[in-house]
């Protein structure tokens, strides 16, 4: 199918700059894409590929003033990441055939229940009191433990291990691998040097919207629910412990680490490897650099970096001094000399 | 099923303290615990919620001191964390319908055997001479492998991956997704540039009452064993290489990575996201604080932190001054004026 | 079956040094060989065993000059290492029986199709138009989606889950648990703070001879695809972000992760747990140590290390000096004082 540049604004409410009769068939990325594809701008990063891809047609920031002609057709919005992004969720749907109906061999406990329109994979398994809502789709090799419940319109992706007691909303999509419920890391120390297994009586409840990358982890709480909140974003392997609360639309990058029963606001953004420690707070709108590692609670709005965190800008100053400590070390040698030829020529 | 004050102490060996008949008929968190609640304080975090909290009854150390007066009954124990994981147990065990039998679809080589008492869920699978003890559990989807022996008592949760050859003693625990026996990542450099692959014919040894995390990957020796020693808890995404050795009740928190060969003694305690390189050794009782980059032999007893990690007192206090770098460069510079000055002046 | 040491230097194209009629039976580490054990010596953190291990033949770089007289019978060979490595190969084909053949119940779709001396485990799913060459081996629970494409010789192990639409050369080993083709973590921010899903339409490629270990993810790329070329070795755990390209023979060591759209040249070493931010270019032959936080490119043939990343051997020698900032810092308050002292004698 082609689409002229015309027909493409009008879908994401854009405005044509350029020849509107310009016709694309796929999709392209600005560093790679070829005549008769689409592509956006957005990334400055990737300001020279503008001027040079064969793309014939570009979505672009309507603030964008252009330094140099262009050959493609733009469509200006508001917003081209967003607009690209809507792009290909239509582009989406008419592609995905709608997948439904139960695959064979499958476990479906005869307490499980689910809506209508579902698809349950091949070798997916659905424990006791299971319910699952409509359009919900469970992949093959999925395991959903006894009394989970999961709302309308998710996606279970293969592999995926929900233990026993999970609370899942609507609109949830956990990527394959990833693990909902495990028990908390919870021991007691004795007094021989062996630890005594506290045992893990909680759950965890996904709101709606969340989304979770694969292979991550989700701790059920020791008593009451590790909770992720609505429309949070979370990243591959990540770590999420017992009793952990991440707030509404928080996003957290690959391989970040939360401990035990801290809890984190609204609209945190976490960079990928970072760690927390347990029982703090940070507050909405907080954020931490990748790799760091929070030690304490922090303020809402604040951002950190490093390990251990502190703020932002100061850890930025004391880093760029750090490379030049050696330098800082011989200033200092040179000024004790002349310290000493200055006492001893006063003797 | 509600249980009088007087009840629940007789179950820890603890003494009331305050009215002993009142009831409690559920867990919850000291922070959030309503009345009718059983609760427990053993963090100094949380002490402000011991004196607000609603619980009617909440289990404390006997050494505590109450600094104001307090409204619920407790019940005071040598060690109230401990106290509480006993209790959970006790209430885990009733709670817990009793899991057997064999679910249908599994696969079950002829020659593998099993005890009494087990539990193996749908899809899971068991290999050619795979021997597995009395009352284990094998969840649904998990796979064990040629020739691996579980012994009794253990909880194999949904979609483990145990590789041939492996061993596995008693009263173990392993959570969701985890790889156990993966091969050793080891290649030999050629001289294009290319590496060929080093076989990894050895396997995991894995002792009594270890618990390793969900989705942790535990590679097989080379040749030999890779060895988890009785007692030792691994959290979850915890990476552990060919050949290296876990001690006695050593704690690995989550994120953590331990290279290939290193020897790690008993009763270590590794923080969440640290790396260990390869073919070192850590003493018993080591500690390595959460994201230390470990690259040299620890000694018994020792505590490191940073990356890469030292003596933990010592980098506390660099870490210290490192904040103040830019002022102590300032310093300096002032510090080279006067005395440029001073030099200047002497002529 | 016993070797004489003759033979076995045969097999590897090796010289005896000392008895050639001793034999062994099996393979053992240096430090823990007994008689009749072949083992080898490469690391020189070895060397104290060399002398006194109980291996009746050892495997030895030509180049190595004994510093005391040694009981085993040497084979002298170029490179010990790989020369250990293809014996243990040839040991590993003789010992594996030829796994071939389907085992019940798996799933295959009727559109899907395989080679000649195919293995497909229990519980393993082919979605719909795959294709799967010679002589690959699917594990059990392995679940290969809609039009995968898979070449000859691999072998993809229990639990490996790959997404619809990826494509794998031939010769390529996935360890357990690992997920190929998830969605790339791309959301772009709303007015409202909340985020909404770029879906993520393009796949992953992995050319041949690739290894990957075991629970990493490698995100599908959102237009075009992530590459993983030719002979690169990745470890356990690790995070490739969508469009993400991997050079050729490029290792990676476990719990590292690289992020969106960043292209890692060939021949590049990167260490365990380091990070790699977006959008960069890692030169040919570079090298990150582990736990680096690289947040710039790399140029051809650099080392870095640190967190941000900088010139290793600068960043080592601002290591140095940072262990020492208490004293730099006392230093500096003693010259303060001394400077004060001239200033105010000169009044």
């Amino acid at each position: 199918m082609k689409f002229p540049a015309a027909q493409v604004a009008q879908m994401i409410n854009g405005q044509t700059d350029g020849d509107a009769s310009v016709t694309v068939s796929s999709f392209g990325k600005i560093e790679e894409a070829k005549e008769g594809q689409l592509t956006f701008f957005a990334n400055p990063k990737y300001e020279e590929f503008l001027y040079s891809t064969k793309a014939s047609v570009i979505i672009i920031n309507e603030a964008y003033e252009l330094k140099q002609p262009i050959h493609a057709t733009l469509i200006r919005v508001p917003d081209a990441y967003t607009a690209f992004a809507t792009l290909l969720s239509k582009y989406q749907e008419i592609a995905q055939q709608q997948l439904t109906g139960i695959q064979e061999p499958s476990y479906i406990s005869p307490s499980a229940s689910y809506g209508e329109h579902v698809f349950i994979g091949a070798f997916a398994y659905l424990g006791d009191q299971v319910k699952v809502g409509n359009n919900t789709k469970i992949f093959p090799n999925a395991y959903i433990g006894n009394n989970v419940t999961i709302g309308d319109n998710c996606i279970i992706h293969p592999g995926v291990k929900i233990y026993h007691d999970c609370k899942l909303g609507n609109n949830i999509t956990i990527h394959a691998g990833t693990v909902i419920g495990s028990d908390g890391f919870g021991f007691a120390p004795q007094a021989d040097g062996s630890f005594k297994k506290v045992p893990q009586i909680g759950n965890v409840v996904i709101e709606d919207y969340v989304e979770i990358g694969a292979n991550a982890t989700i701790d059920r709480a020791t008593i009451g629910s590790t909770l992720i909140k609505k429309g949070a974003k979370l990243d591959n392997l990540i770590q999420i412990a017992h009793n952990v609360e991440v707030g509404y639309s928080t996003v957290i990058a690959a391989q970040a680490g939360v401990s035990g029963s801290t809890k984190i606001g609204n609209g945190v953004m976490i960079g990928g490897q970072a760690g927390i420690v347990g029982h703090i707070q940070l507050g909405d709108g907080a954020k931490v650099n990748a790799q760091s590692g929070v030690s304490k609670s922090i303020e809402p709005g604040k951002a950190v970096t490093g390990s251990p965190a502190y703020d932002y800008t100061s850890a930025l100053r004391s880093q760029a001094v750090s490379r030049r400590l050696p330098e800082l070390e011989k200033r200092v040698k040179e000024l004790e000399a002349l310290v000493k030829q200055l006492l001893e020529e006063k003797v």
